[in-house]
């Protein structure tokens, strides 16, 4: 039987499924892992402040647990990379978050890392984890876009903001790679890299990406604490 | 009516919990706030895992929203600080981390902090949030005394353990002070300070003290997310 | 009898004494450590400069040889923390230094500090205190006001630079916690928080609500050299 | 036609290369990037130095030059990363070096790296290059094992070495993940995770895992100078 | 036989040897080490990118190697420091970098330091050098003055955007000392610093004394492969 | 007139001031600048404390002021560098420390700093020092031989346990190069060098050829606070 990657979308939102599930296309080889992408039912309508994010982690491991027979990698696709070290104490299957994965990935593509959030309120929290990760010295700047949910509906308004606060990641902050930091938005990858002249990575797709290295080579990420 | 301070203990077990509350008595004062504590019912026996962390984050809350018009600061007594930033967004009351307030407090005490703790398994979980606190240039070490729930219980042989443990601390890894990594151990504190001749922190004693600041001068430390 | 805080204003102005001791009241308890406020007849009118900062040293571990027998902790209430490790090796009483206290309190109450200084001068000494203390990942600005002693005589003046100065700190640097960068200037503390909707730190106060944890709880700074 | 990988070894040793090709073979999917490897005829049999680094970059950029054309991607597999960034100015397409990849994947699969060099004169070259990627506080250690070409050509003694050597960094160092720090020695991964019980990783397989990453992905490394 | 420097320029510009000749009067004494300079006739016009930088350490060993009996240290003077850990292995006199010698002298005359760059494409690349270093807490900006080679023979316009740029490292990065990013620019060394009014570092004279030390006081920075 | 050089022995101890003078013989060129070395009556016989190096302040900035104008550049001879910056406000002529000037210079010749303390006392006043200009990832360890003055009196077991304190910063803490924490030793350097292989660096002598280089250079260390 194909080994499989499950992608899941800790919010209980199916149109950014939907939007992660498009953006797996270019990793799906016909004799490679199976792809699947799977919504939090029981998560919020979008991550947007620690609550959020550690109120997803007891419904997260559950899931986790009902798929890990069915499973041989698991990508937690919040960009606040909730449950992730809970998740990897969960199942022995090796998890990835798409923060790490994307700040990791984008390392190789510049000197200095620009963060695009969605919200104000999301850049401290983002800071707190480049800090536990230890890369503050390779992440420039973290900005958002400042759009509300509503606003983001509209792509052309949304591809202009995200595209403004690049440039002011890129013309003020110094960064050489921009890493978009929320799931669901590689459709807008390409053309804002165009914009950009810099690399821009969608974390979910560098973390899909690490899952397939990590099934075909044998890379863990954890154990459970029984083990 | 008096002011309040809420010592939440999120392991279920009431003897740590009890520890805790003897440990407070140096800093009521007659007309000072009152320090009540409390078990976190819903908490496991013990919090030995990221998981354990990050599942008592939801009844953490709820239990701080039930109290929140009762209350004038929490302390959130579990070495691993689970919720903390959880928790400043569910109440705009301060809320005290014993490993924040525990480590910061040391900063003020020594050079060099070194960190006991209770298993091998937590240390990279300590290192991780050490990383965040941005504080990794003080921390010299951080090693477990290794004795399970039962061995715990066996006080003679805890003590030495910690004692030995600080040891290591001291003159291999060069910490010049102490932070106990685990709540309701403060009464081998002063012992194990004269065993050591370097300064010895018990966290929940630093958060409680802290916790009296933030309510006599009005220090905050989160708003409600809506605000 | 009674414990006892000596908190030393190491510059020979009167008026500053005043207002720290006028700041020291919220931390004043029937049965708590009675807290005294004492002016060093020997220091500059101000502490200025890093000449400044180095002369009061030796009068002020005399003043603190003197008072050691009546006093069971001590602050020194100067924003540079003169003679802070000296005075450790004078007594072993605790010492707190107030930019000791005070950066690491603003580290619970925030991500990001964000220093508030007098003069333009004493920017790149308290960068190098701040390096000292292994926090540079945590203080996101340092920002004088850039009044002369006339000017800060004038408290709407003062005020209106505080709170501009605080503004630049926190929507330019993205600090999220403001640290007053200066002894005696508690009385806009409160004020200047609500201009600015993040918390702001009096380092006296830190200094002495730490104070307090120390006599009360048995931390240690220091130890006689020939101990 | 197929999209293509060319791994680059810049040793002039073919054992080497196909070592290094045999990792490959869990990487190559049906419709996925043909991965080829190269021998650099103009390199030294072993990259011992950094003049034996800095001398392969003028042949190692000639190479990339006449296969510009027909490649996707390259991955320049030694552990010294030598002509990374020149490389990077010399083709459009993407560029991964096996130490940045490797250490950045291992990132995602523990909190303290170990690195297992084979010689003691490449620590002091890896840790300037660890200072040069802003790593410094997720490296635990840097160990060599210590045995010459002939030894290495044994690989009994030579596994035995790879495990004492990553034994050392788990329990002196506290690493939780290892990086062996060298090409070609894919073949004892699996057995010396076995030993260790924690991660190890090749760095040429993850270097190629994230050149699929991407040419699938569209990440770029660089530009021409001229662009 | 009087003992000998020899300052290196690695690109092909004789003028620019001129003018770091020019700039080693002040360090030639009577009974001291004679200084000479000289061109790489194998190097590029000038520096710009990391390939100049990787292309022109073959030529440079060679020059050292031929030069190795008749030299008693040697001072490479391109800001990219290209070769200098190769040349340190090429041999055993010692070999001092421009850059490293510029920004370690540096550390000793400010707190912050600006380096004023040529080229924007340089400031990248001197990041990675910095980190490399370790020295990136002391850095506070690396700003380039934009000319080009044609422009760069205008001195009056050449001075002019040197001081602009020292000003913006000054006034919006918070330098206290700047570091001229380049070889052969004494000559607007001393002009620079009076209208900054902060020490302004020429980082081929600072390398050439750094050198003297070295031949004087037996300083060796490295060691043949084979000893 | 010929420019002078002042080398400033902070301690009351005069074989000591004579220690320094004679490692200055190999920087007294015909034509160079005077180095004279002189002993600061009012120290104590040796800097052993943070009192003892605070205390000198005062009494070393009068000798400053007095020698102002017979003198071109100031080099403090303590390893603690008393009043550095003090001095540096005290006198616009350039003012180099030992231990800043020391370490700097030893980042020019090795990966990883080992430093040489005499009293274990010194090693945590050391890390703050090093910590506060930044240089941290560049100092492996710090180590101390342990002697009290009558035994550093016996030439051979002083040098006895200098080289058993290199060798434990060289094999156990992976140093490359070694500073002498302590004026007035230099007579052991070049035979610490031949046995441990690694370069020994007297902070003296890099003190002094660093004022060498600042006479004639035009570099200033400060400015008075007027300016």
């Amino acid at each position: 039987m194909a080994q499989r990657i499950l992608v899941i979308n800790p919010n209980s939102t199916a149109a950014v499924t939907q939007g992660i599930d498009a953006a797996m296309a270019p990793l799906r080889f016909a004799d490679g892992p199976r792809i699947d992408c799977a919504t939090l039912a029981e998560g919020p309508p979008g991550i947007q402040s620690q609550r959020d994010v550690d109120h997803v982690v007891p419904p997260l491991c559950r899931l986790i647990e009902r798929e890990h027979n069915a499973t041989d990698a698991f990508v937690v696709a919040c960009f606040s990379d909730p449950g992730l070290h809970s998740a990897r104490e969960t199942t022995d299957r090796p998890v990835l978050g798409i923060m790490e994965s994307g700040l990791t990935t984008a390392l190789n593509l510049g000197s200095a890392i620009g963060i695009v959030a969605i919200l104000p309120a999301s850049v401290s929290r983002h800071m707190r984890f480049v800090r536990a990760m230890g890369l503050s010295q390779r992440v420039a700047g973290d900005r958002a876009v400042g759009l509300n949910v509503v606003e983001l509906s509209d792509e052309g308004r949304t591809f202009e903001r995200l595209v403004a606060t690049g440039r002011a990641l890129r013309d003020e902050d110094g960064a050489d790679v921009v890493v978009l930091g929320c799931a669901g938005m590689a459709r807008y990858r390409e053309r804002m890299e165009d914009a950009l002249g810099i690399p821009v990575v969608d974390p979910s797709q560098a973390a899909a990406s690490m899952a397939i290295g990590a099934i075909r080579l044998g890379w863990r990420t954890g154990r459970r604490p029984s083990a």
